[in-house]
């Protein structure tokens, strides 16, 4: 019967810490205000939620969070715009492009990530931030984007060795698979990745020690494939219906956690996984890129 | 038995190609003389021989190489004026800074690789570029280091489909191991990627129905390790005693050919497997390059 890892109470804890160290950053830089703004296009209903999250979050840390906030009519030029009058604000530290980008006019969204200054790239979605993550090195990566920051926090959590694990990511999203993958490689896992192309996807996850798992189908991934004793990472969030629910349905993951929970030696919940630690590292991203400028930050491009 | 893959004469196909993309381009833009500078710190041998081969195949072709050799003595700050003169001259259109830097001065590769220009970066070695080909994208990415286009290229000739397939590559050095992994990734294999810390290596290289190796040890790689019917491409250049040689040495692979050849159904020998290629793809990154500067290019840095 596996540990569940709590991380709503994981990131509570971070919180208190992140909280403690945005009050020493204005304590030694009073005229600093820690800043993130989030460039928001459209009104998608999912992304709302996201953002409220951010800004609650954000704002009981004690950062200054600013939503910018551009219409369905939004063209390229006008996100570009936007992106690069809060690169040329000193008074912002962090960006974020809330994603997908939801206009009616064709937007490229990989030029816009890239119009974002390396150095306040929250998300760490610019590819500068994507080629210093995958590149091999000592030390620390830059930002890094928030949810594998949280899945490997999770994982450390357990206080089980990654070095020499097989680490299996099934997904690679340019947010969550992908750097994943890049992290736990830095810590010396033998690194998997698996995607929808994946030929027998039961038989790699079996062969799993560490599994994260972010593809979005509810309940995807089954009890039998985990490998006995497996540390499970689901950064799966699917409504699913549920008549017994006022508002008619609830959130599960990508992996049936009943069924797994019997098998893995520690499992992450959906809700209250994950999510909570991305939130948590948004807020820590934001700072670092804060405490950057109060030195000279490790990010800036040459 | 194993049908080997010929890299000098695919190689010399590839330098055919190239001659006649090289005279195209010069015939449209009668000023244009495609240029490649390679800067080397010091004098070590092996980056002589390197240099020399590069310089060799790039004239065949048409371009223009300059070698710009700076001594032993060099400091971080030399290394950098050199390639930012380089950058900012554009009769220059690409740019290799030959590695390891052999200085007695204290020099930060990775410094030195992120001051090459991302349009002029011929090895693919700035964060910029790595960031491109780690993310998700549809097309191409920009620029690539060499060996692993070069080993993808010897996969492509095999006419076997990578999508689906289980790719194990062997080694996660910046030039090989990493983007090789990205490649495959971006051809749909599922991938996996091994290093010194990995557990069992055997095991997981008889999984693979794609093994690229690239880690340095001579005839590592044991022939009952690799799964029947499995395309192996060996990167590893090493020297071995040899008696009956008027240099008193030989060079062989990383993987024991011939065991390896008994099972595999594809195997690249070494000498004349993917190191033709490697060069051929030096000059075909160059030819890029100075190709892009005639429209305007997909890798300038926002
Ligand atoms: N907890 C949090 O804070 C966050 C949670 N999420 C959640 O994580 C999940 C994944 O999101 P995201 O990373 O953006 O993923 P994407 O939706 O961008 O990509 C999904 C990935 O899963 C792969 N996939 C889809 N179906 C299968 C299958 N049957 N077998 C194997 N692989 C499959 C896809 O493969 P292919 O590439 O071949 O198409 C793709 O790589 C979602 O539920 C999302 O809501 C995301 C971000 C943050
Ligand atoms: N044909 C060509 O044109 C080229 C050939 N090469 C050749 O390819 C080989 C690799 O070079 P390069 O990519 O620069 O590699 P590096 O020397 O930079 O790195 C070697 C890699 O191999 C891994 N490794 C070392 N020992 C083992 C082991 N026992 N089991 C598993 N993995 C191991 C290391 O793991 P860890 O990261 O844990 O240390 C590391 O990732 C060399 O022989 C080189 O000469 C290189 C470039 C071009």
């Amino acid at each position: 019967m596996a540990s569940v890892l709590d991380g709503t109470a994981i990131a509570q804890e971070l919180q208190v810490q992140l909280k403690a160290r945005t009050a020493q950053l204005k304590e030694s830089f009073v005229d600093l205000a820690p800043t993130l703004a989030i460039v928001q296009v459209g009104d998608r209903e999912d992304s709302a939620v996201y953002i409220r999250n951010k800004i609650k979050t954000g704002e009981a840390v004690g950062l200054v969070v600013r939503h910018v906030h551009l219409p369905h009519s939004t063209t390229e030029e006008d996100v570009i715009d936007a992106v690069q009058t809060l690169n040329n604000d000193p008074g912002v530290h962090g960006i974020i492009v809330q994603l997908p980008l939801d206009s009616e006019q064709p937007i490229d969204e990989a030029t816009v990530l890239n119009t974002i200054s390396p150095s306040k790239d929250t998300d760490g979605v610019h590819s500068f931030n994507a080629g210093e993550l995958a590149k091999k090195g000592s030390g620390n990566p830059g930002l890094v984007p928030a949810t594998p920051l949280g899945c490997l926090h999770l994982i450390d959590r357990t206080g089980v060795q990654i070095a020499g694990k097989h680490a299996v990511v099934v997904g690679r999203s340019n947010i969550v698979g992908r750097p994943m993958a890049q992290l736990l490689l830095r810590r010396d896992a033998t690194v998997s990745v698996a995607h929808s192309q994946t030929a027998d996807l039961p038989a790699l996850v079996r062969s799993a020690d560490i599994l994260v798992v972010a593809i979005g189908k509810a309940n995807f991934i089954q009890g039998d494939w985990i490998k006995p004793g497996a540390i499970v990472i689901d950064c799966g969030i699917n409504a699913v219906p549920d008549a017994t629910k006022k508002t008619g349905r609830r959130l599960v993951g990508d992996v049936d956690f009943a069924a797994a929970k019997d098998v893995a030696s520690f499992i992450t919940p959906v809700p209250g996984g994950v999510g909570p630690l991305t939130v948590a590292f948004v807020v820590a991203n934001t700072l670092k890129c804060a405490e950057a400028v109060t030195h000279s930050g490790p990010w800036t491009l040459r």
